[in-house]
Order: structure tokens, then C-alpha cells, then sequence
């Protein structure tokens, strides 16, 4: 029993490996003595958990750089371009996308892959999420990269801690489990509801301060939304946390396929939406977006009252959680201009607490944000765990494949 | 700078001193073996830190003990019930009320004075209440007892980390800082939301699991709620989270004093049941449970629309967060056989994760929930950091005055 739970000093040591890897993701290259100051250790702490992190293929020496202030110019270290890289895929209701980005943060692979994926059957949809997958493996490889890891953004609720969609109403899919389609790929898979990795996105790339909270609302065709609080994601009990889309607005409005009434999707949903400003099913909120542009009055009177549900619903998540910030993404991000003022006049209105409510801004990834925020990930955690077996096998110098 | 922050060896005794005190205070007296059976540390290290706590007055011996299943008899070791106890105060609309707990959680003190706090002056009302913690105090010496600290439950909004009450509709009262006339005292001061205590309370005497996830709704005059992450109270980031008062039921519904329309507090408050079931104001929810139960109509049906707007509130609340259980707690744990019927109909109907909604149970703790609780988090701060000066005071068996 004792052999499976590490000492105090190995956790340290494990810590320390990952604060390097931190300190270079968050502030670039720098030398050992200016990682030191970064984080609070001794230079000579530093050199030894970087020789470390050199050996395994996580870092690369880039030579001697300028000098850190004062002293003697330091070889500069950086995280390593090659090896371990994180990839990420999106499963939406009109297709299939995927991304993998480097330990720096850029992204090496990107293609989307169009279908129609509502009332979709789970086995077609992953045996080509699948081979796109395998595809892009390939094309990373031939770049010296090896995902560490693969991380799925699915329309729908994941069971906490499994591979499991347990429903995604949008594809009409029963439940399956991931892990049976993409067993294949050997690499570790995560799965997750997309709008908590749209939040991720947000967290890493939307200039947010460490620990913030903040509600990332997400809409692709449903409403979700991801709750940070203190910089980690909520997932609730069972791993439901975040469905703002299911908060009754009018008790007595019309039935939701949830069972309930009257729920926020229902009003700000993407459907719901443009059957309001008369647009045919489908035809896409960017549509609506230039017919409220242009001056159409009955797309801009759906876009005020889905504006003021949003506000609604977030008064009641407002007044339940305390966060700092309220970031619209996904779809609602090219909405902004007409959803903004009713969503904060509702918001303002609504708010018990004093100093009134908190500010809401559009996200800054946009509706990329849950395919970058599955490869961020990924990446993530290789920063947070080098030591992982599947961290090490991905980074290992001796596996990789020069081009 | 690094003499202030304690090494990682500093660090991991205080957290194994802990440790030891948790043990105890979770499974009763035992032996130093059974203690390290119990925290997965030897039996040596429990002696030098049974021997520390011992020498700080935190723990005694209580002498041969019984067998632990195999081996000699050990000498069981308690938590000390002189030296350090926790004392916990209540503002309230209608009184004011304290208690004491030792160590050991058991009660040691416990006065409530009555009084007219409804649109009251901070001023009078807090000069009570230092009279009545100084006489406590008093109490208390004659039993070699010291408070190692004071926290008071108040029915506002309490700036996040001070002791400043920001709101208190239902007390009338403006921004209040309670350490200016509460500095006498001589013992660390807390301030807190009245719901946040009452969680506290259902997490130490509810039986509720270990990092249990529960939202606690409390109502005194108003409603509250406290949200309880991983076994964590969920704050907010400027400390104003759990406002499930003010959550919108009916969105056009009657104004209310937070500036919004139709809140919960509209429906299910105590003026607004009252007010809906013809009773006087102010005549109490006791008063209003006897009318129900000896069948009046105008009763039943206030408290079946409260029940109702509670659940659609609820299911906000549930859809946001997925908690694993609801806990109606305060005034509203006395009316639960009337409000839960159309609560738990509501909450069925609206909750949309898959498996359908938490269970719904009333508070162990009952209406003096955020006393007991404001007394407990004293108690609990001793235990998670029995090195701070305070808690070393207040221990000190040199310093107790023995009946």
C-alpha cells in the first residue's frame, strides 16, 4: 500500500518539475536564473529539475540568450517545440473538427470535416472522428510531435471523471462511451461537455488573473455554460454542473425537451431563436447576425428578448455564485451587439448584491473556443503531471520522428 | 521574506498535528496506534505529535484504555474539553443568542436574549451583544474554558474575508463593522452569513459524507443558501454567493426590496407566506405550521405556492450546480411537510441531468443550525491550524483558571 502513494519529497519534486513547466508556459523562454525568481527556488533547485525535464524531452536549451537584468547572459530554456503536444477534437451537430497544439501553445494540426450530425447515429460519426484522428497523428508525427493525450468536446453531458455521453440531445444519441470507438488511438482520452472546454479556453487565452471566477456562457445549438470559481472548473456531483440552458426563466412558458417549462433554451436557444425572428431551422445565427445588421425588425426583436432571458437566467446564477466576470461565448459571441444591453439591463436589475452586478464581456476565443480549449487541455496536463508514463512516452527524445 | 513562509517540513507537521486533532474529533478517544491505524502515519510519529498537542494543552490522557483489537492496552487520548472552546453569537430579527462548544463539541454555554432588531441601530443592538460574550466569557473561565475565537452569524451580506456587514435588509442596517464593537474581546472575530453557518453545522452534524456537494437552503426572515462544494462553502468572489432569495421565480412578479421583480423572497419569505396565508406579520412560522396542520385552506395553499416557488428556484440552482443533495434548513425545516410535496414535484419535473434530481432532506440541526455552526467553525479552526497563536492561547494550560 505504501508503495503507491509517493513521499512528501516526491510530491515537492513532482510539484516543482510542473512549476518550471508553468513558468515557462506562462512567461516564455527564460534562463534558470530568471525561472528561480519566477518562482521562488534556489537557481541551483532549478538546475537540477531542469536537467531533469531536458532529459525527458519536455524542454530545449535555445542557447545563450540576453542578459536576465544582471549578471552573466544565461543559456535560455524553453518548452520543447517537438515531442508531446496535445490534441483536441470538437463533435458538433454539423461536423467533425480537430486541433492539436504544442507544448508552446501553437497550433501544428487544424482541419475541419463537415456533417450532418443531428439525429445522428454514434458508431458512423466516431469511426470517422476516428480515422481523422489517426490522420492527424500521422501528419504530427511526420512533425516530430506525439499527442500526449486526446481530449473530445461533445454537444451533451459526460459522466464526471469517464468517457460516457449520458445525453446529447442534439446528436439524439443513447449512451455510449467513447472509449469504446477511440480505443484505438493509445493515447490517454478525456471526454467533456464543450462548454466546459470552451471555459478552458477562456481561462488560458482570455487574459483572465490566476483564481478568477467567472460564468462562461457556451451556445453551439443548446445553451451550457461552464462555472469557474478560484480558476477550476464546477462540475457538480455527477459532472452536470453548468446547464444554464435548463433554468426556468418563465415557469409557465413552452415545454423543453428537458420535461421542464419555460427554460432558458427555450428563449435564447439556437432554434427557439431563429423560429422567433422567422429565419428557416438551421439556417444559422450568423444569418440572423446580418439580418439584425441590417435593420430587420423582427430578427432584432428575437435577439432582444433572448437577450433579456439570458439576462434572467444569469441574474439567478448571478445571485447564486458571486462571480467576477459573465463571458458569452460560442455562437452568442456574434450576437453581442443586440444581446448585450437587454442581458445587462435584466442583469443590473436583478442583482441583490450591492455594488451591483458583475461585468460581462464577449469571449475571447469565440467559437473556436471548445475545440482550442480540448487541445489547451491536454497540454495542461502534461504541465501539470510531466512525470505521467503517458506524458514521458509522448516527450521521450528517443520516439520522436525528425521530419 | 522566507522566514515567513514555512518550509515544506513546517508545512507537513502542522498539517499532521491536524491530523491527529481531526482523528480524534471525528472517531472519539483512542490509543496513539489506533490514531495512526486511523491517518496512515507510525505509531512513532503520532507520539512526538501526541506529545507536542499534549505540552499545548490540546489533548489529555484519559489513562489505560481498552485493547485495540490486538496488542497491549494503550493509554486513549481525547481532545482536552478545558483550555480552548469555540464561541459562536447570532443576530437575529428577533434576538440575540450565544453558545459555546469545547473540543469536543460539546455545548458549554448557551443564553438568547430577545429583542426588537427589526430596522434596529448597530450601535445598541452590538452593545448587547459584547455584554452578553463578555459574561459568556466570564461563564465560561469559571469552567477553564477561553473562546478561541468569536464568530458571529448575521442575517446580511458579509464582505468576502472581513467583518464588515455590507447589506442587512431585514436588520435596517447601514455598512457595519462589527470588529469596532467587537474589539474587546480579545479573541480573533469572525463574521458571516447566518447560511453559511447553518451549512457548517448540517456538514459537522448532518452525517452528510466528506466532501459532499449540498445546496443548504436557510430561512430566517429571508432566504437564503448555502452552497457546499467538495465539503467546501462556495463564497463568491466578493463573498456575496448564495442569494437564492433573490433568484427569479416569476420574472414580472412583485416588486422587491433588492430592486428586482417577482424573487424568491416574494413567494416563500416570511412576510410574503405570511402576508399570502392572511396571518398578521410577524406572527411566526410556528404559528402559520399549526394552521396547516389543523387543515386551514388559506394556509395550505400559501405554503403550497412557497413550496412551489422554492422548487422552481431550486431547479435553477440544481441545473447550475448538480449538487448530490438539498437541505431545507432554518425556519422552512418546521413547514417541510407541507412545502416538500410541490417543491420535490417542481424539482422532478425541472431538472434536466439524466437520473433526475437530488434528494431533498430537512437540516439535522433545525432552526439554531447558524449558532451551532458559528460555534463549530471556532472549534474547527483550532483543529486545522492548532499552532496559531490564538488557538495556543486560548489552550494554554497555564493559563487556565480551573473551577
Amino acid at each position: 500500500m505504501a508503495a503507491t502513494v509517493p513521499t512528501p519529497q516526491q510530491q515537492i519534486r513532482r510539484r516543482n518539475l510542473s512549476r518550471v513547466l508553468h513558468a515557462l508556459s506562462d512567461g516564455g523562454p527564460a534562463s534558470r536564473a530568471a525561472i528561480a525568481a519566477r518562482i521562488g527556488l534556489t537557481r541551483a533547485a532549478v538546475s537540477t529539475l531542469a536537467e531533469e525535464l531536458l532529459r525527458a524531452g519536455l524542454l530545449v536549451e535555445l542557447g545563450p540568450g540576453r542578459p536576465d537584468g544582471v549578471g552573466r547572459p544565461g543559456t535560455a530554456l524553453a518548452l520543447d517545440e517537438a515531442g508531446a503536444c496535445g490534441l483536441g477534437a470538437e463533435i458538433g451537430v454539423d461536423g467533425l473538427a480537430v486541433r492539436a497544439v504544442d507544448l508552446r501553445g501553437r497550433t501544428r494540426a487544424h482541419t475541419t470535416l463537415p456533417g450532418a450530425h443531428r439525429a445522428s447515429a454514434p458508431d458512423a460519426v466516431l469511426t470517422r472522428l476516428a480515422r481523422l484522428l489517426e490522420e492527424t497523428t500521422g501528419r504530427l508525427a511526420a512533425q516530430g510531435l506525439r499527442p500526449a493525450g486526446v481530449a473530445v468536446a461533445v454537444p451533451g453531458m459526460v459522466a464526471r471523471g469517464s468517457t460516457v455521453v449520458v445525453r446529447a440531445p442534439n446528436l439524439g444519441w443513447p449512451v455510449t462511451d467513447l472509449a469504446e470507438h477511440l480505443g484505438r488511438l493509445r493515447a490517454p482520452l478525456a471526454v467533456d461537455n464543450e462548454a466546459n472546454y470552451g471555459a478552458l479556453a477562456e481561462l488560458r487565452l482570455g487574459g483572465r488573473p490566476p483564481g478568477d471566477d467567472f460564468v462562461h456562457v457556451s451556445a453551439q445549438t443548446g445553451i451550457g455554460a461552464a462555472v469557474v470559481l478560484d480558476g477550476a472548473l464546477l462540475r457538480g456531483a455527477r459532472g452536470f454542473a453548468g446547464e444554464l440552458g435548463h433554468v426556468p426563466v418563465h415557469p409557465e412558458g413552452p415545454p423543453c425537451a428537458c420535461g421542464g417549462r419555460g427554460c432558458l433554451e427555450q428563449y435564447a436557444g439556437e432554434e427557439a431563436l431563429l423560429r422567433a425572428a422567422g429565419s428557416a431551422p438551421g439556417s444559422g445565427t450568423g444569418r440572423l447576425a446580418a439580418r439584425a445588421a441590417a435593420g430587420d425588425t423582427a430578427a432584432r426583436a428575437a435577439l432582444a428578448a433572448a437577450g433579456a432571458a439570458l439576462g434572467i437566467a444569469l441574474a439567478g446564477a448571478v445571485n447564486l455564485l458571486d462571480p467576477r466576470t459573465v463571458v458569452l461565448g460560442g455562437a452568442l459571441a456574434g450576437l453581442g451587439p443586440w444581446l448585450l444591453p437587454p442581458l445587462e439591463r435584466e442583469l443590473a436589475a436583478r442583482t441583490a448584491a450591492p455594488g451591483g452586478p458583475p461585468e460581462v464581456v464577449v469571449s475571447a476565443a469565440g467559437p473556436g473556443g471548445p475545440l482550442l480549449g480540448a487541445a489547451h487541455s491536454v497540454v495542461r496536463a502534461v504541465l501539470d503531471d510531466p512525470l505521467a508514463p503517458a506524458h514521458l512516452r509522448a516527450a521521450a527524445p528517443a520516439g520522436r520522428v525528425r521530419p
